[in-house]
């Protein structure tokens, strides 16, 4: 079985959670604590970063795209990355617009100020820091809608990993309750969509202790 | 002929040339100032940053790793991410390592604080963030000494991506004449192997205009 080590709403994490739930994989998960030097992990990864992957035969992959390049590559019948280097191109921008964008604009904002700063006993939300992430996310939830006004899923017709990538950072900030889905109803619609995958129930279900998800979180019909 | 529109002494811009000199492509470069507003290069491309590479038939590809992908699927017989899925992930860790860890602990500051805070009227360069990039940048040739021992390549037996991404930041930094070479042999010898392909000439004729490099930085035999 494979091993993921991992943290809790990492949307990194969740996007290799998402892509090992789409390829039918069976794995195990293994919460590592990067905040505290740990050297057997960092002998395994020597960035002491998650998400790092153990396949069955050993090998260790380190890093959410290398991850999800490797089993795109190693399993399953359908790409997850697409068919012909332009669709792939495609799917690379927009996975890279949400690893990189979303989350420096969003995530850090939102994500990182309300529950890591207080998980890890760093003081006070950031109140500017929130405000940004707030209009930011409304920046992104457009572009969303622009990109599915054209187009049946993020990157062209086929599902792929763009919208497993968007979906799993936006589902860090739904946990928190702060994605305004009712200014963005297409963008709703398409989460909705990838919501209702098998391979996101797994996230569906997490549930962080002292920290419990609006009702909405898990609800299918939101 | 393909087209790039980048901007000087951006590691990333470097690493795109860097592959299209590989695959022994024409291209021409045309600089966009990234730091102005522009319309119409926000058309093709909405983040508004370089690289973005137009292929000679038109197409779009934005962002430094989708366009080495890209063009890795597209041009050549060998390929610069390698053989086999357990190789390429490795490759593209190493790609990542210094796409985000080496950029964000050595580039950010040094060259941004440098060159790029002065180029933007930002003011003077902070000299407690000069004393860290100098700090990381030991600590990451080190790495790279330690990956040289083991291997012919960063990545394995093969020339690869991996070495034209730590060339390319390492470029950047080598322009401002702080890289510690002669405290890492190991690593100057691997950056000369790199140094001295023909892919690399373009970049080791930059000039920027008022910020000459150091007598060494074109020097193969440095």
């Amino acid at each position: 079985m494979l091993l993921l080590y991992h943290v809790w709403l990492s949307p990194f994490c969740r996007k290799v959670r998402l892509v090992l739930g789409e390829k039918k994989l069976d794995f195990e998960m293994k919460v590592q604590k990067v905040w505290e030097r740990d050297d057997s992990f960092l002998a395994l990864n020597p960035t002491g970063e998650v998400p790092l992957l153990i396949d069955e035969d050993g090998t260790r992959i380190a890093g959410s795209q290398p991850i999800c390049e490797y089993l795109d590559e190693m399993y399953g019948d359908a790409s997850l990355i697409g068919q012909g280097a332009v669709t792939r191109a495609e799917v690379r921008r927009l996975v890279e617009w949400f690893d990189r964008k979303f989350h420096d604009e969003v995530i850090v904002n939102l994500v990182d100020e309300k529950i890591v700063k207080r998980f890890l006993g760093h003081g006070e939300p950031n109140s500017r820091a929130i405000q940004a992430g707030s209009r930011n996310l409304h920046t992104h939830l457009s572009y969303v809608e622009w990109l599915v006004d054209r187009r049946t899923w993020l990157a062209g017709e086929d599902m792929s990993l763009a919208d497993l990538t968007a979906a799993a950072h936006l589902s860090c900030v739904d946990y928190l309750g702060d994605v305004p889905w009712d200014d963005h109803p297409a963008a709703k619609d398409w989460y909705a969509r990838v919501k209702s995958r098998p391979c996101f129930r797994q996230i569906l279900a997490d549930r962080i202790p002292g920290a419990p998800p609006p009702p909405h979180y898990a609800d299918l019909d939101f």
